[in-house]
This record gives structure tokens, C-alpha cells and sequence, in this order.
């Protein structure tokens, strides 16, 4: 029988062979001292990518781990801001404490691949009060069809898809995925679930990933925006989520000055918002 | 004729004299040296403040037009998280070029008062590009009426008004202010009209304050919420305000857990939408 005798703590290094994809994908290694910087040694693993960049989100959660570790608690507000592209290979994790209270503790972190600086990273951590009230939920989740009538992302004949579809089971919206066989729902919004391929619960850091890991809403219309490199994500976990796929909806409302913004919902199967998200992003020409 | 012969740059120190009462409270003045790590000496000012704490918003220019000055440009996204409250007196502001590239520069700044650390602040910063195209405008500014017709916050005889509403000249939507004399208006919803009381411009700078300077939205429900410390306040700049008020809208969808969320839109005297923000603010009760 497998065990996770070398389980340091919720957040710490476990024994590869028992974690899911995703685990093994965001862990890094504390180094020994740091005092109160602390570093570590990691990699952004091949696999995460779209086009031989690692994904937004993907990124904020391999530093967010990290940055939860020294926390000891859980991500609650995290923001990432992007510095420069990350190819598949090592990086270092340099995890500042800015202020740890008794309830919340904020970190601020850089995550580097030698010199070059890829993401910055402030967040604040802290543990979900199950036992407060519910005063106020002024939305529900998104009307999304049952996961098995949602589609796979389509038109593989269209060109491959991103490397980091392998690693999940996201499924669209019908109609939503239609921007890649050229039949955007002319609606800069798209809907639909995510889970793990591995079939591996979401924590509250894998929310992190979770809000960027949809295609931008943009490519649903019929503008000339030819990618969308993320310059700004901030990330809300309101709860951890329950078991199951996650309803996810993301929309961009503005679209001007060379900038647009994608607002996010991530709702469980149990029918409670889990995080909200919005990014910044440049809105290069095709 | 008073002129601004020691206008360093747009973001730096000028003339008291000439300067509006806005600009006076968020200046700064850099240390000699600082390289790459810049200090400034400033001052949490008098009369920005609730109760004796300065407002977050407030805080958040003073310590993004440093940030602004270091970089040499423009607010585009910045984030704050809240570590204590401020009352009046000296700060200082250590601002941390964490990147600068040709287009956009990214710092990381802290404001202390004494030892204590009052705000950790990630941002980036960019002049916006007016030559790119409106693409895709889904919103219009709130419906408020005229600022004539809107209220100047009602029932100074149930108690003082914050020392911040003397800076300002916001109007408030008919019904907005209910709040404050025992008739909210049911909606976690506060719109109205922000201008500072001297007349001055907003520039990007100004937009942070904007971003915080409304009561906050769940004040108009029911809820037993008695209080809204700000936890961490992101605000995206998307363009510099024409000149006159400025139509502002915010919202909270979310109000469990301990926690609410609170989204703004901001839009000029033009129909422009210039600034969104979104903060995560504690509940506690009364």
C-alpha cells in the first residue's frame, strides 16, 4: 500500500508516486535556512503550455504553492503579475513574508528561471471560516449544460490543441468552443467545466489554475485579437471546493486601448462560488 | 503669476502653492540615491480619513504615485493588501523596480509608519495607448442622475461624516445614502458622483482614491455588517478622466464566509469607462 509517510504538511513535498499530475506539476523544494526569505528550487514542467509558454494560471499556482507553504494556510487573494514567458524547464521560487498575523499572512514572491524574472506575486493567505454565515449570494452558477453533454475542446483537425488539454478535462459550453473551427458564438464569454485528466480533487491553490485555464473569451468574437498574453491575474478563493467538476465562466466586457479584462466565476458541484478572478491582458493583433 | 518652475515630472514634487489639495496629500519626496530600492518620505495627511484610519483608497495613491514617480509612468493595475490601519503621521515608501521594460515597468512597494507596515502594493505601470481601436464596449456608465440632482450624503445629525467627505464633493444617487439615516435601500448597490471638493482634475493617480471613496455597498442592506476593512484593492486604470465628476458604481455580490467582495466601475464626464476595481473586504458584525 502507497502512503504519504513523507507528507511535510498540507502544502509540503509529498511522495511523487501518490500525487496527482498536478501536485507533481506545482512542487518545488524548500531550501534548508531562509530566515525570513525563503527559496526554492522547482521547474516548470513540460506539459502546461500553450505553444511552449506555460499558462497563466498554471504559473500562479506553481509560485502560490510555495508562497501557502511559509503561509501555512491556503491562498485567499492572490495576484500575479507577468513578467516575461516561461519555457518548460528549472526555476527558483523566492517567497518573502510580508506580514503574518494570527489570522491572514500576506507573502509576496518571485519566480525565476536563472536571472530572468517570470512572475510577481503578491497574495494573502488564510484558512475559509466554514463557520461563518452566508448574508449575500447575489448570482448562481453558470448555466451550464451537464458535463457529459459538454463538449471537448473541437476541431483538433484544426491544428493541435494546447499542450496543458492533455492535463485537464475541460469541457465547453456547446457552441463555446466554436471559435476554433472558425464559429465564435460572437459572445465574448465561454462556459463550461473543469477537472483534472487524473481525476484529482481542486484544492485552493488549484483554483489558481483554474481561472486562467479556459481559452480568453475574445476568441468567441469576431475580433481581430490574435492572443492574449496576461499581464495582471488576481484570484479570490472564496471555499474549497467540493468533489467534482468545477463550472467556470469567463467573460470581457472591455476591450479598448490595446487592454481587455476577463472576469471569472469558478462555482462547485455543490453549487458554491469557489474563487472569482479577473485579469488584465494586451490584446495584440493577429 | 504662480508658475510650476519645480515640477520635477508629472509624477513628481511640485510647487505647494499651485498644487490642488489632492496632490499635496500624496506627496512624497524621493531620497537622494536608491538604486535599484528607492525610499520616499512622506505622510499619511489629515482628513483622509474614517473614524482616524486613512482610507484605503487614499493609501493606495500615496503609495502608487511614488511607485508611478519610480517608474516614470502611468498606473495601470495595481494591487494593494491591507496590513494595519493608519492614523495621521509620517510614512515612508520603499518602492522596488521589479521590472522595466520598454512599455510597461512592474514595482513592488511598501508603506511603513515607524516599523509597522500598513501596505504591500503590486503594480504596473504604462501609458495607456489612445491610437488602439475600441473594440468591444459591453456597459454603459450607471444610470445616476445629474450631479445636481444627486445627494449630498444625508443625515450629518446621525452622527459626523468621515473627515474624507470634507476633501470631496461626492453626490450620491437619490436613495444611496439612505444608509446612513436608517433607509437603505435594500441593494448591496451605492452609485453617485466623485469629485474633489477643490475643483482639481482626477488624473490615474487619483483614480486609487476613487476606487475606495464611496461607502461601501452592503451599508444600503440589511446585513448586520458594521464594518468593511479592506483586505486588498485592485484597480485597473483604462484611461485618463476627462475633465469633470466622475459617474461611479459598486456593487457586492458575494457576502459570506467572513468576506464580500466589492466590483466598481468608474466612467468620465466623456461616457469613457476609466478605472474597474475589485476589492475583498472583511464582514465583521456590529
Amino acid at each position: 500500500m502507497r502512503t504519504r509517510t513523507d507528507v511535510v504538511n498540507r502544502f509540503g513535498p509529498v511522495a511523487s508516486e501518490t500525487i496527482s499530475e498536478f501536485e507533481r506539476a506545482i512542487r518545488s523544494v524548500r531550501r534548508a535556512g531562509g530566515d525570513p526569505t525563503v527559496w526554492f528550487d522547482g521547474a516548470v514542467r513540460e506539459g502546461w503550455d500553450i505553444g511552449g509558454n506555460a499558462n497563466g494560471g498554471y504559473l500562479l499556482a506553481l509560485a502560490g504553492r510555495a508562497m501557502a507553504e511559509v503561509a501555512g494556510r491556503a491562498p485567499l487573494t492572490v495576484t500575479g503579475h507577468y513578467l516575461a514567458p516561461a519555457p518548460a524547464g528549472p526555476c527558483t521560487i523566492e517567497v518573502r513574508p510580508v506580514r503574518v498575523g494570527r489570522r491572514m499572512a500576506t507573502m509576496s514572491a518571485t519566480l525565476r528561471q536563472g536571472d530572468r524574472a517570470i512572475i510577481e506575486v503578491l497574495g494573502t493567505f488564510a484558512e475559509q471560516s466554514a463557520d461563518e454565515p452566508s448574508l449575500l449570494i447575489d448570482g448562481e452558477p453558470p448555466a451550464i449544460p451537464a458535463y457529459e453533454e459538454c463538449e471537448l475542446p473541437p476541431g483538433a483537425d484544426e491544428g493541435p490543441l494546447p499542450a496543458i488539454n492533455d492535463r485537464l478535462a475541460v469541457r465547453l459550453r456547446p457552441g463555446d468552443g466554436g471559435f476554433r473551427t472558425d464559429q465564435p458564438s460572437g459572445r465574448a464569454e465561454i462556459g463550461g467545466w473543469f477537472a483534472f485528466a487524473d481525476g484529482a480533487p481542486v484544492d485552493a491553490v488549484g483554483l489558481l489554475l483554474v481561472a486562467d485555464a479556459l481559452a480568453p473569451p475574445v476568441f468567441n468574437t469576431e475580433l481581430p485579437v490574435g492572443w492574449v498574453p496576461t499581464l495582471e491575474l488576481t484570484v479570490h478563493v472564496r471555499g474549497v471546493p467540493a468533489p467534482g467538476p468545477l463550472r467556470c465562466w469567463f467573460r470581457s466586457r472591455f476591450i479598448f486601448g490595446g487592454l481587455l479584462e476577463e472576469d471569472g466565476e469558478i462555482w462547485d458541484s455543490s453549487g458554491a462560488l469557489v474563487a472569482q478572478s479577473r485579469q488584465l491582458a494586451l490584446t495584440p493583433r493577429e
